[in-house]
């Protein structure tokens, strides 16, 4: 087993040798989130995949963060496509920040993918649009030198799939997000026809999800969870709302068209999932009868058990559907212990505390709640271990490297290729920017020592770049500390303060109930410039700034057990 | 079911009437932790436990969050004893900053219990000393009017008990926190004689412990631990180290048990828990060979199948023993691919990132990692759903009131109850700082209209009091678009600025990049305060000021899409 190695400051990358096939995960292997994976081979480089992450604790204020492309930026005149798998947004999101630094690359994906990612790319209308190349799965398309192919995987959205880069050694074979479709651990026919292209191949190369493979045996199959849906719908008396992410789009498929069968009205609440019903209404995927998508406006005409709700928010987040009703601050939704709450998603790690805020205020209007950890009303769209080992063995690949998860995760989907008879020394468990190259006609598999560039890039407001440490730590203090500015006018003849320090703090201590403290200080400041200017002429601005800043937090840390950011302003007259 | 009310704003809370049983949760019944409680009768109150919670997202920078003491405060006279359950910080973690402020009363607990606290007290030694009394579990005590007597409680800490207060009308009994020793559910012997007590007794009131009422069945039991952590003790060939809490005492206990068992030496790495294992070795609870505890300095001496490492820092704590090590920075521990490192430990909702981070450079080194998701290495210490139920069966209590748990897990503890047979009405779920009365002779339960004050009481710093809003919600703010500070000087005669002003940012944009911004912001100040200033003699610096703050942050959000705090400075000369 080899590792990802050295820590992605700028180094020459030498170009790629013939006969190599060069494949960088540029992100996604470090974490759950902002997935983009390069291969490069001759004059060509295929992108897979484009994503975002949520901001994390780490990096407080930050939008996102997104894959470093410096590599690929290097090299934009090689770059002949990104494909990608599917149109969840640690796979999509970050084409609007991205695409343009690569030179706009044409985007290959299947139909409800590319309509995503079309939609999406409206709300960045200054950036012109992309080039979108709709593809079906039965297709083999030229891409460069390349021959790509495609095969549908099973996921929690239509359209996805997973991608394969024909070379002379074999195919390269990277599954995108993927689960089974089963019965009791009994992969369904249609898997079974779908795996079988690879029957009889040879594969070069497999690179899969690794986010669930800590977790044992078969996932619960998303039929499991529509049959558990479907009779909550059939047999609750009242209203019944269901809470889910706007990107699980088969599963609100079903449930609109459980709705229909049973007998309810369904109304859509919240932009993202409103737009993604919209999306699958106008491909004809989701054919509803007239009438039965209502707006929210018109609920008051139905008896409550003729109506079911589809809303976003069940992560807790602030201003979602879900959350103002908890809140009691939604114009149209209010509860009663009538009402049944369906969560029908799990928690994302992180969200625990919105979470149970979420159930703690919906359930003190008297809603009954059903979630995920009580009922099936919720399954992950990713691969278990034994799933995980059978996708392996049916795609049987030579060489293997795990994608989509944390080092750990990782390091546990490498195990599983193992215990399936992938041989250790054709395992690469890669960083973001490892460089692994597969060498000699695809016989050998080695990671480059060097790395390309992988240091964290974040949106932040209209910023879009490298994240500034500065910036991020200065956040953390002042969220913990607060801060405390100075103001002294100091007499540049005699070195005494004019009149008293002014004092501007935030964040730090309660101001009202701190007077005796603000008092203590000012004479601290005092004794501190007077003291650092007595006998200089001129005076030295920094040396009495740093003793001050010095003299200023030690008192305030002696006092408060507190370490503000101190920040000191001089001005001479 | 009744509800608690109002929203602790101060209002007058009448005297407790004659024969009325007050009951008073001021903490731990709006989430998990802070447990504090109340009980009132005739001239006398006794309080059970006296926890705090550790700081949450919405409380950057704070320290530990109080329960709300000022009914208490208001009554001190009243006051006959503080009794505690168990040595847990979320059940006496407040005492060094509380025992005083309501005029320290004795502390009651049995014996592990109260050298606990004596050994945290001397932390806060400028507090003086509180009166701590040692109770048994046979005891039956007279404190004020009222008799007192206990009970043993299986949890993860020895000593552990539940609480019975004999009033006229029936037995008020507090679990405290606890589980069930029992066989696939079914109890063992111990359990039916501990709670054979309350068998043909009159109980009038149960307050229980809700941590772990929504998950299913029982829990596992602690002896099954036991056995899977013997197991590994015995059969790896490599070093052990074994992560958990420091005060997940009985489990360090066997642990060092089945070390010295199996022929290894013991190294305890961590300050609370060599703190710990301390005061048990003092007590005489835990009996060791001598030589069986080493210092981590004499591990070199052994070969590594002869060593058992207990560690702190499952949790992915910053600077515990086991983080330090995952991040190469622990004097002695190195770690090698033949360490085995058992997280005996659950993950704190919250804390999700940070064991994750612990386990990706844990396994870096080559390390393998056993928890609790693969193996049976942790159970909680509160009980499930079934345990649960039979707790009720058992004390068979003519009222209810859940505690310890957010809102939501209250209201599935007392459909629990509802489910073995007490009726709606003589169930309250109550919130922090909730007025709960038995009434008319033990016959009646219902909650006052009016609220003993539960607004939030944090420690920050050396500061003790009142959460301040403000403060929290600059830190919110300070952390996600930080500060922007403008230092102008006007001449007063002319209202034009004597120079270009200077401005001091932090965490908001990276400052180096940004010096386009930061000219266009001086432009907009000079503006600003010129077009105000103009024709105002003398200046109105307040109307200056606002029309200022309000052009910068207008012209910051427009160009950056972020929303520093704005402070300006004026000065004139």
């Amino acid at each position: 087993m080899q590792n990802g190695n050295g820590n992605g400051s700028e180094v020459h990358i030498p170009a790629i040798e013939s006969g190599v096939v060069r494949i960088i995960p540029l992100g996604g292997v470090e974490e759950v989130g902002r997935n983009m994976t390069a291969i490069e081979f001759g004059p060509d480089i295929i992108i897979v995949d484009m994503g975002f992450q949520f901001r994390i604790e780490e990096t407080p204020g930050i939008d996102f963060i997104l894959p470093n492309t410096k590599y690929l930026e290097d090299r934009k005149d090689k770059i002949r496509a990104v494909i990608v798998t599917h149109g969840h947004l640690d796979h999509i999101g970050g084409i609007p920040y991205l695409i343009d630094k690569i030179g706009n690359p044409p985007i290959y994906s299947r139909k409800l993918t590319t309509l995503m990612i079309k939609k999406r790319q409206e709300e960045f209308a200054h950036l012109g649009k992309p080039t979108i190349i709709e593809v079906e799965k039965e297709e083999t398309i030229k891409i460069g030198g390349l021959s790509v192919r495609f095969f549908s995987v099973t996921h929690t959205i239509p359209d996805s799939m997973g991608v394969i880069i024909e070379t002379p050694y074999g195919w390269i074979v990277h599954t995108g997000d993927l689960k089974l479709d089963h019965i009791d651990g009994v992969p369904s026919e249609k898997e079974e026809k779908e795996y079988s292209i690879f029957k009889g191949q040879k594969v070069l190369m497999l690179m899969a999800d690794s986010t669930n493979v800590e977790k044992p045996g078969y996932s619960v199959p998303e039929t499991k969870v529509f049959d558990t849906l479907e009779g909550y719908i059939r047999d609750i008396k009242g209203r019944i709302i269901i809470g889910t992410f706007s990107s699980q789009l088969e599963r609100i498929m079903k449930v609109i068209e459980f709705a229909e069968k049973h007998d309810r009205k369904v109304v859509v609440e919240g932009r993202s999932m409103k737009s993604n019903v919209e999306i699958v209404k106008q491909m004809g995927m989701l054919k509803t009868k007239k009438g039965t998508l209502i707006g929210i406006e018109e609920m008051g005409e139905y008896p409550p058990e003729k109506i079911l709700i589809l809303a976003t928010g069940a992560q807790g987040d602030d201003f979602a559907a879900l959350m103002r009703t908890a809140m009691m601050e939604h114009k149209y939704l209010k509860l009663s212990k009538h009402d049944t709450i369906i969560l029908s998603s799990s928690i994302i790690p992180g969200n625990e505390r919105a979470v149970q805020k979420l159930k703690d205020n919906l359930s003190r209007q008297g809603a009954k709640i059903i979630h995920y950890q009580v009922s099936d009303v919720h399954s992950s769209g990713h691969a278990n271990r034994d799933e995980t080992a059978w996708i392996h063995s049916h795609i049987g690949a030579k060489f293997f490297m795990p994608l989509h998860g944390y080092h750990y995760m990782l390091r546990v989907h490498a195990e599983i290729a193992k215990s399936v008879g992938t041989p250790e020394e054709n395992i690469v468990i890669p960083d973001n920017g490892s460089i692994v190259e597969i060498r000699e006609e695809g016989t050998r598999i080695s990671v480059r020592k060097e790395k390309a560039p992988s240091n964290i890039r974040m949106v932040d407001g209209f910023s879009i770049g490298d994240m500034q440490e500065v910036v991020i730590r200065d956040r953390k203090a002042l969220s913990q500390d607060g801060m405390f500015v100075i103001i002294t006018t100091i007499n540049l003849k005699t070195g005494k303060l004019r009149k008293s320090p002014d004092i501007i703090s935030r964040g730090f201590v309660y101001l009202r109930e701190s007077q005796q403290l603000l008092g203590e200080a000012r004479l601290i400041i005092k004794k501190s410039v007077e003291d650092s200017t007595a006998g200089q002429n001129p005076i030295n601005f920094d040396y009495v700034k740093d003793r001050l800043t010095d003299a200023v937090e030690m008192f305030l840390f002696q006092k408060t057990n507190k370490r503000p950011i101190v920040i000191p302003v001089l001005l001479g007259v």
